[in-house]
């Protein structure tokens, strides 16, 4: 007897989708196979598809509210904007931005994400009501100035111990140093120290924009990779966001390193960033992701949308219809975020944490089915979910988000931004 | 009385959402204002977002049940796969096909559609039965072939003439050559001919990989646009589907011409074909519309994604992030494509036809709504439609289509793919 079981779905285990049924217990898998299972609380899956919950692996979650602030601008005309806003962002805004951000990411799939902003005690707190899985970072800026850096790691030090392993372990807290634009070397460094100290890991935004490249080089001497890997900041316990502007010798330092990459497609082409070198830096070996980045540069936490994107744009730009294939694309969406942020999920396999998805395998746009793969892949719109459980526990059912008032959520953003309008 | 009136909606009107009501009479519409309308009919549209209809200016909709059958090939051998299917497609497949296309078009909000494909009259018929608007044509291949060409376009004129006009108008029956690369420019010229004796238009594939690009310069010693001027074929009747390798003079060609162009984003990125210079050609007064291809090459026939994929490309494909800006991708998706099509429908206003469609605005993506258009335009994952007008008749309602027995046409399409399976 589980604590729960899925019976009858079609489960994605080795890369495609076959008939199996799944025991958890307590937060873990505890059985996959094609034997009758039973549980406290059984879920009959027929017609559906059973898979991983996505990763959402970048993400600054409630920028939410400032979804279609502004549009359509100049990059830096756009990005004065929309920190004119930030700079207002009370607690109670990020608590209520970040449910926005929980409640969509839920109904499409996700369940984990990895967030960097500030207020992040109310972000924990929205994680924690709403059983999500997270790993959260304070986003530490300090621009040079020793003072602020201080300031900086200690609310990013005392974030870490006060929510590292909440909530069973749904919350990883970790470090967020912004960038290495608005942080120095001598601050990294200090980071990293601090990191090592506490046994946790670093998200940071790294090449996201060719500017970034052309300035850390002028300020440097050097481009942003080999900045970082030549004062010794890169390991397994960096996960880059963006790695848009890379040359072939830093995605051998990544590989070597085992610094992990998360790849924004939507928010990259939507800033005009760039496309990266995904195909090039998983043929190196890097471990690669897939995030949507904030609310306001995508403007949806809809991942769905990100894994269509990602294959399509690989294969554009290598000019190959046969590049970033779908198993690849699907992995770097689950097991390869949970794997970055060191989490034992993001599969179907025993042992594994029980965060699963279940969508709607008789939607119009999932049919014919030759191969479900294809399917979930190509043709998602995002809206085909009907249950989630993150960490053993149902937190959509129907289609229905059991942990959260999502009228009343959405009635609270859709006020908040009065206060932003007469800004 | 109007026949059908919608109230209490924000409206698209001249590029803003507004409040106003609408009143219907037949397939016009025949009021848009501030006062109140009362109608036999009445839909109560507070709480929606009240918009013209989507036009998908190019599929080949049957090739649903080719959706997911081979992915992830190079591009030549993925073709032969997906020709060898093609050829066993009966009159029945298609029509099925065609069903599942139509049911998947109204769900994502798209009212009339442009269609290339054979056993056309089975396409026809799903038109009728299903209330859309769609502008059909043969898909005729010479090959240089001057029997097959005299066959083939003795099924397409009478195709024209059975369908022109047909169910109050929502067909419009044109000529559709397949592709410089498939019929000779003497094949081409007759096609003209016949347009012009029967006043209908000619909607044909151009330009659309580089191998065509560079397979034309060699047989006739220039570029795809450039030969088709060459020979007169070009004019106000043509609509070329693709164009996304075209220099800056055949740009300037296609806009002293008026031919429209079909930007079809996914399927570029999806068949490694390119990105379409789209900004250059809206910039030199090109009408360019928005389609999805076939669902081979996408997977789906949802607009609202090709319109957020459009609008990200052009920005990171000119390096500016307010390039393509939500209004002008939006009239790409409506106004454009009826105008290409000689339609006078894509805008709320009076006199244009009553192809409306209504979106959900409490939708957690679409929130909080600083301005709809950025919500729809940037958020939308396609299946927040909740009302589908076409030619004055509502033909989806809360989400449920009024017109087709929705879970009949997945059983049949699920069932036809064991055919295909066993080749």
């Amino acid at each position: 007897m589980y604590d729960l079981c899925i019976s009858n779905g079609l489960c994605f285990i080795n890369n495609e989708f076959i008939e199996a049924n799944i025991g958890i217990e307590g937060n873990r898998i505890a059985y996959v196979g094609k034997e009758d299972v039973k549980g406290e609380f059984e879920i009959d899956a027929g017609g559906k598809l059973v898979m991983p919950g996505l990763f959402n692996a970048h993400t600054h979650l409630a920028m939410t509210l400032l979804r279609g602030y502004v549009e359509d601008m100049p990059l830096m005309d756009w990005l004065s904007r929309v920190w004119q806003v930030e700079a207002k962002l009370s607690e109670e805004d990020v608590y209520w931005g970040s449910m926005l951000g929980i409640l969509e990411m839920i109904k499409s799939g996700t369940t984990a994400f990895a967030d960097m902003y500030f207020h992040m005690d109310e972000v924990a707190k929205a994680v924690g009501e709403t059983g999500i899985r997270a790993v959260l970072s304070y986003g530490m800026i300090e621009s040079g100035d020793d003072e602020k850096g201080e300031k900086e790691l200690k609310i990013g030090t005392e974030f870490v111990k006060d929510w590292d392993g909440a909530f069973n372990g749904r919350i990883k807290a970790i470090f967020g140093p912004h960038a290495p634009y608005t942080c120095s070397p001598e601050f990294l460094l200090k980071v990293k120290e601090r990191a090592e100290e506490l046994d946790t890991l670093i998200h940071i935004h790294v090449a996201e924009t060719r500017q970034e490249f052309e300035d850390i080089k002028k300020r440097y001497g050097k481009t942003p990779v080999r900045l970082l890997d030549d004062i010794g900041f890169l390991s397994k316990r960096v996960i880059v966001a963006h790695g848009v502007w890379v040359e072939d010798d830093e995605i051998s330092i990544l590989k070597e390193r085992g610094v992990s990459v998360v790849h924004n497609p939507a928010s990259n082409l939507k800033l005009a960033a760039g496309i990266a070198r995904v195909t090039d830096m998983l043929n190196a070996g890097v471990n690669v992701c897939l995030g949507t980045d904030g609310a306001a540069s995508n403007n949806t936490y809809n991942l769905f949308e990100e894994i269509k994107l990602a294959s399509l744009l690989q294969k554009v730009a290598t000019g190959r219809a046969d590049a970033l294939k779908a198993s690849d694309v699907l992995t770097m969406a689950t097991r390869n975020g949970y794997r970055a942020y060191g989490l034992n999920g993001g599969k179907i396999e025993e042992g594994m944490l029980a965060d699963i998805i279940m969508l709607d395998a008789k939607r119009c746009n999932y049919v014919p089915s030759y191969n479900p793969l294809y399917s979930v892949v190509y043709a998602s719109y995002g809206c085909e979910v009907t249950h989630v459980i993150v960490d053993g526990e149902l937190i959509l059912e129907d289609g229905m988000v059991l942990t959260m008032d999502e009228e009343k959520v959405i009635d609270k953003a859709e006020k908040l931004k009065d206060k932003f309008l007469v800004a």
